[in-house]
C-alpha cells in the first residue's frame, strides 16, 4: 500500500498558539507532538499556565519567543489576534472550567479553536459555544482523539458502508485503575482536578473518560444517543465526585447500548473498548491493542483487520503512516485529528471547501455538547436513582 | 503437583437416573459425559423423552435395561424408588418448564436432584422446590455449571481469603450470536423451546445464559444481590421472548455491578466473562479461554494464573486433573460438579458430613432459585422501564 | 451443527487392558478418561504396575475384578489372549523402555495394541513393531495425542484441500519449564524415568516432548521429513540427557523447517505451537488455546476459525462434542484417538472396512517409527555438530 | 509516574541533514518523525535522492532551503562541513550499498553520522567504518531501531541486573510475508533494491529483517553471539536472494538460541518476536504489541509488564512519554534512538562526558557490523550446508 505522506508536504506550517499545557502538566504534551509528527504545524504562541512564571519559563522550554509568551490567555488572544504572523488556532488543554472561557476568548477573537474534551462542564456552555462558532463562522475541533485511530475510522466507515447491517447492541467500556486511592488527598495534581466540581464539572469519572467512550461509540456507531438510565457511584472515601459509572443507553432507531466507566477497576491502564453488532456482523475494537479490529459477518470465522494490512478502507490508509505492524500508538491517532483539523482551517482560511474526509473525521462543537449532553443526562438519571432521561442534545 | 485421582478410586458407583436427555438433545450427552469422566456415577435407568419411542431408543443407544427405560418419569420416580437397586440421583435435562414437576416427583419420592438450569420458570415453583428438599432433608444440585472451573473457583477463594479487599465493581458478561437469525421459526428445536414462554419462562435471554452470568458473579463475588434495573429488549422480529438484556446490579453492602446477556452478539459464540475489582485488586476470567485468571494487585503487574501451574490454590487443584498447559475445558468443568454432587448425595446416605469443600463449591436449590430471583427482578424492572426492583431471594 | 453423538450408542463396548498407569502415575488415567468419554470402551484388565502389590491396589480403585489384575504383562497377555471375554486391546503406558516388549508380547497373543509414545527407545524396536505388526496383522494405535484435536485435524484437511498452496515453512515448537531444575535428583519419579537413558532412550526432550511437536507437523503438513540438522543440550547441571533442542529440517519437496523443544523455558507450561507457510495462506495453531485456528489467504485479513464455528470441516467436526465456545481440551482429543482406534479395532475383527477418516487420522505404528528415526537422527546429527542426518524411516 | 519530558526542553535543536529518504522511500519519513517527536532536532539539510529533480522537490516538501537542497552527497558532506551553520549529523537512509560510501564520505568532513541498518553491505566495509569512526573520534549511531522499546529496554535492564538467572535460550524471530509473490519482478521499488545482490548485499532476508532479530536478541541478552548454523532459502522463483533463514545460535558461555527470519511467512506482517529464558526466570516480547512484556520467575506466575505501568524500570521509563494504557508505537521506540544519538553528539560536540543511559542504549558502528558479522556467518555456513561458523567480529 501507499503510505500517507507523512510530511509537511512543502506547504507552509499552520502557526498554533496554546493555553495550559505547561511543565507538569500532561495531556499538553501529547497535543504538541500530535501536532509535530507531520511537520505541518508550528507552535508559535502559548498561556501556558495560569502561574506567570511557570508559563515564562514553559515558554522558554518550547523555545516560544518571549514576545509570544502570555501570562493571561485572554491578553494572548486580544495580541495574536493583531499581528499579522499571529497564530491561526488557538489549542486548550487547561483543566476542564477554563475550557468555555478561553475557547470564548479565542472565538471573540476570530481565531479557530482546538479543544480538549470534555467541552465544557455544563452543557449550557457547551451550547453556548456552539452558537458563538457558528455566529463566527470559525472551527471548533474537539480532541475526542480516539476518533484518529485508522482501526475506529474503518470500523466507522464499514458500518456507513452497511456491513453490519442495521445496528442492534453497542457496548461501550473505558475502565482504568489510577484513581483507586484517594491520590487526589496526597498532593497528586491530575488526580486534584479532575475529581474537584469545581473545575471538572458535575462529574469527575465521565467527564475524564466516560466522555471518550460515549463519543468512540456515537462516532463509530453513527448513532444518535436518545436517553440514559445511571447509577454513577463515589466509591473512594472522601473523594467529591464519582469514580464509577454504570450507564444503559437507547439509541434513536431502536438499538440498545451500556457504557461502563470506572476508575477504579484494577489491573486496567486505559482499557477502552467498543463492541457493536448489527444484524449482519460484529466490530470489536479495543484501545490498548488499536492496531486490530475484529471483524465477524454472521456465520463466517472473525477476521482480524490490522492496520496496514489486508482489507483496509480508504479512510483506515488515510490515517495511516506506517506499514502493517510496525505499530503506530497514541501519538499518531491524535496527530490524525491535528492533520485533520488543520485541513479544515486552512480550507476556511483559503475559503474553500475543505477535504470533506477530515470533516467527517473531525469531532466539533457539536460532537464536543452530545459529551456534555451524556454527562449531564447521567448525572441527573442517577441522582433520580437511574430514570431514563433525555441525552440528546436539543 | 499431585493431581486429583480421577477414577472411581474403588468405590462403588453411585446410581442415576436421567430425565430428557434423548437423541438430538444437546444438554443431556454434556451431562453424561460429565458423570462418568471420573468413573463415580453410573447411567441405571432414564427416561430420555417424551416420545416414548424416542425414550425407548435413546436408552438403548446408552445401554440400558429395557426394564429401566420410562417413559414417564412419575413411572420411572415410582418404581425405581421402590427398587433395592434403584437410582440414588436423578438428573434433570429437559426443557425448562419440566424442571419444577419432574423434580417435585422425585423429591417426593426421596430420591436426590441433580437438576439443569434455570430451576424453573417462576420463582414461586422455585420457592416450593425449596420447601420440598427441605422437608425430605434431600440434596438438590443444580448444574451451574461456570463453577466448577478450577480458575473459577481459585478466583471465589482467592476474594473469600480477602485477596481483593472490598469488593466495590462487577461486570458480568455472557453474550452470543446464535440467535441473531430467527431460527426457531425454521425448525431449529433447541431455539424453539428456549423462545417459547411456555417452555423457557419470563425471559429467553435470562434464562437461558443471563442466568450464568448471575450465578457466576455470585459465587465468586460471594455478594448477595440486591437490586436490579434492566432493560431487555427483543430484537429479532417475531420473537416471543428477549434475545439482549442489560442489567445494572446493586449488592448488599454497596458494590455495584452490569451484566449483560446478549443471544444477538455477531462474532460471540459462548463468551462468559466476569471482572470483580475490589479496594486490593482486581480479577478477571473468561469462560472461552477458562484455564486462565487475570489477577492484578493494586500498584503491581498483572498476574496470569494458569490451572495446574504456580499460585494454584487448593480448590483449583482439588478441580484439576490434567497438567497445566493440557488444557481442560467444559466438561472436566461440569464434571466437578457431578463429583461434588456425588460426594453429597454420598454422605447423606450414609449419614456422614459431606466434605466441606465439595458442599461449599455445590450450587443447591437456593443458588438455583437465587437465579429465578434475578430473571423476575429483571423482566419486572424491564417492564417499569427499568425501576430498581429487588432481586433477594426471600 | 450437529455434534457427533458422544455415547456408546447402544454397541458393545470395546474391552482393553491397561499395562502400566497405575498409582502414582500421570498419563494412565489421562489415557482412562479418554477411553471413557464416549462410554464406548471398558477397562477389563490390567497389569498396572511393575509392583504387584501397587498393580493390585491400582486395578481394585480401578474396579477390576481380582482375576483380571495382573503382576505381569507377559502373564496377562497369555491369559487375555485364553479368554473367551479377554481383552481386545491393550494400552501401554509404562515408562518408554517398556513399550517395546510389552507390545511385542500383546502382538504375539495377537491383540490390538494402543501405544503411548515414543513408539520405543530406539528405531530398530521401532521397526521390529512393524514388522510385527504387519506380520500379525493386527492395529497398534500410537497415542500421539495433538493429532486428536479438531481443530489440527482441520488444519491437516484444509492443507490436504490444497487452500494453502505448496508448503513452504513450518515451525513446530514444544516449550515447557517443569525440569528447569533438577528435581529428578530429588526424588520427582515422572522426571527420574524421563531424564534416564535406560529408560527414556538416546534423548529425554525428544522423547518426552520433541516428538509431539514432529508428529503434529508432519501430520498437519502431510510432509515427509527428509533430514535434520540438531543442536541438542543439556543445560541443568548433572542432568544424563539433553533439555533442550534445536533442530532444523529439510521435507521432501523443498520445504524447510524448524523444530524447538525445551523443558527449560521458564513461563511456558505445554506451549506446544505449529505454524505452516505455503504458497497460498497460512496456519497457526497452538496447544494452549487449541480451541483456535489462525489461518491467512496471502493477501486477505487472518481469520480465528474456532472449533465448532463457522468453516469447520469435516473433520473438525468429525471430533467435536460441544458447541463453540464451550472449550474442549486435552482430554477431548485424546477420547478421539480412542474413538478412532476403536473403530478400527472392531473393524479388524469384524473382518470389515474400517472407516476411513478414522483411518486416516489415527497415528500408527509406522507414525510412531517416524519419531524414532526423527530421534535417531537428531541425536546423531547433534553429535557430529550438526551435520545433515537422514530423519527418514528407510 | 513522571513521564519524559517530551518537549525541546529549551535547548538549541540538533542541525541534521539526511541523505535518501526522498519522495516514494519509506524509511526516511519514519525517521523524520522520529527525529522531530521530541522538538529537539531540525532538518536542516539534504541529498534526498540520487535524481537531482527527485532530490530538489523532496527538499522543497520537507521545507529545505534551496541552497541545501543538494543533488549529491558528497557534495552536501563537503559543504556543509564548511557552514557555520552546518550539519551536526547525517541521517543515512538509502539503500544498503550506499551505507558505507555515504558514511564515509561525513565521517571524513568530521560529520557524526546517524546511519539505518545494515550497516554496510559486507564486513569488510563495516570494520572500515568502525576503523574511521574510531580515527574521526566521531559519533557513529546505527538505527537499530527496535532496542529503542521501552519494554525491550526494560527487559534488558532486567537480565542486566540478573533477574532471569544466567541464559540458557534465546528464541528471536522475524516473519512477514511480503514477499510471498515475486513483485520485484512487478515493479515494487522496495522489493526490487532489498532482492537485488548489488544493493542489498549477500542475503536478502536477513540484511533486511534477520539482523533486526539478531540485535535485538544480543541486545537485551547481553550475550556475545559465537557461532552460528544456518540455512538459507530462496523460494519464489526467479527471486535472486534468499527469503527464508533458519539460524542455530551458540553464544560465549553456553547459551544456544534459534532465529528464523522469513519474508514468505503469509499472515504474518512485521511479526518481531524474542523470548530469553534463564536459570531463574523467563521473559519473552513482541514488537506488534510492544507494550507488553512477559516475566516468569520461575514457578511463579506469569507477570504482564505494561509500558508506563507498575514495576518499569528507569530505562522503561527514561524512554517513555505517555501513560500506560496510551498506547506507543514504532515511531516512539524509533524516537528514543534519536534522542540519545541527539545527545551523544551534543556530549561530544561539547566535550562532556554523555549521559551513560543514553550511551549504553544507543546500538553504534560495532553493532552495526555485528549484523555484518552474523549475515556473512549465516551465508557462509548455509553454503557449506549448515557448518558451524563463527559470527564474532573479530
Amino acid at each position: 500500500m501507499v503510505y500517507a505522506t507523512a510530511d509537511g508536504g512543502g506547504a507552509r506550517k499552520l502557526r498554533i498558539g496554546m493555553v495550559g499545557g505547561g511543565r507538569a502538566a500532561f495531556i499538553g504534551a501529547v497535543h504538541r507532538m500530535a501536532a509535530r509528527l507531520d511537520d505541518r504545524i508550528e507552535l508559535a504562541a502559548g498561556a501556558l499556565s495560569a502561574d506567570p512564571e511557570n508559563a515564562r519559563l514553559s515558554g522558554l522550554d518550547l523555545g516560544l519567543n518571549a514576545d509570544r509568551i502570555y501570562a493571561d490567555y485572554r491578553d494572548m488572544a486580544a495580541r495574536e489576534a493583531a499581528r499579522p504572523d499571529g497564530i491561526e488556532a488557538v489549542v486548550i488543554v487547561t483543566p476542564n472550567h477554563l475550557h468555555h472561557p478561553v475557547a470564548k476568548a479565542f472565538l471573540d477573537a476570530g481565531i479557530d479553536v482546538i479543544c480538549d474534551k470534555p467541552l465544557a462542564t455544563t452543557l449550557d456552555k457547551a451550547k453556548e459555544l456552539i452558537a458563538l462558532t457558528r455566529a463566527k463562522n470559525l472551527i471548533f475541533a474537539v480532541t475526542l482523539n480516539n476518533t484518529g485511530y485508522p482501526m475506529v475510522r474503518q470500523a466507522r466507515e464499514m458500518i456507513k458502508a452497511g456491513e453490519i447491517g442495521d445496528i442492534r447492541v453497542v457496548h461501550a467500556a473505558y475502565i482504568q485503575d489510577w484513581l483507586t486511592e484517594p491520590i487526589e488527598a496526597e498532593g497528586q495534581k491530575q488526580a486534584e482536578w479532575r475529581t474537584d466540581p469545581a473545575r471538572a464539572g458535575a462529574s469527575a469519572c465521565l467527564a475524564d473518560i466516560g466522555v471518550h467512550a460515549h463519543n468512540l461509540a456515537l462516532f463509530v456507531s453513527g448513532l444518535e444517543l436518545d436517553e440514559v438510565s445511571a447509577d454513577l457511584t463515589t466509591f473512594v472515601p472522601g473523594r467529591r465526585l464519582d469514580d464509577n459509572a454504570h450507564v444503559l443507553m437507547r439509541f434513536a432507531g431502536g438499538a440498545r447500548g451500556v457504557l461502563t466507566a470506572s476508575q477504579v477497576a484494577v489491573g486496567n491502564l486505559n482499557n477502552l473498548s467498543l463492541k457493536v453488532f448489527g444484524t449482519k456482523a460484529g466490530l470489536e475494537w479495543a484501545g490498548e491493542t488499536p492496531e486490530f479490529l475484529r471483524f465477524t459477518p454472521y456465520g463466517e470465522p472473525t477476521r482480524i483487520l490490522q492496520r496496514g494490512g489486508p482489507a483496509n478502507t480508504a479512510e483506515a490508509r488515510r490515517g495511516s503512516r506506517m506499514p502493517a505492524g510496525h505499530p503506530e500508538g497514541y501519538v499518531e491517532g491524535f496527530a490524525n485529528l491535528y492533520r485533520d483539523a488543520a485541513e479544515l482551517i486552512a480550507a476556511r482560511r483559503a475559503g474553500r471547501a475543505p477535504d470533506p474526509a477530515a470533516l467527517a473525521a473531525t469531532p466539533d462543537v457539536v460532537d464536543g455538547a452530545r459529551g456534555l449532553a451524556f454527562i449531564e443526562a447521567a448525572v441527573a438519571s442517577s441522582r433520580k436513582n437511574g430514570a431514563w432521561t433525555s441525552a440528546r442534545l436539543t
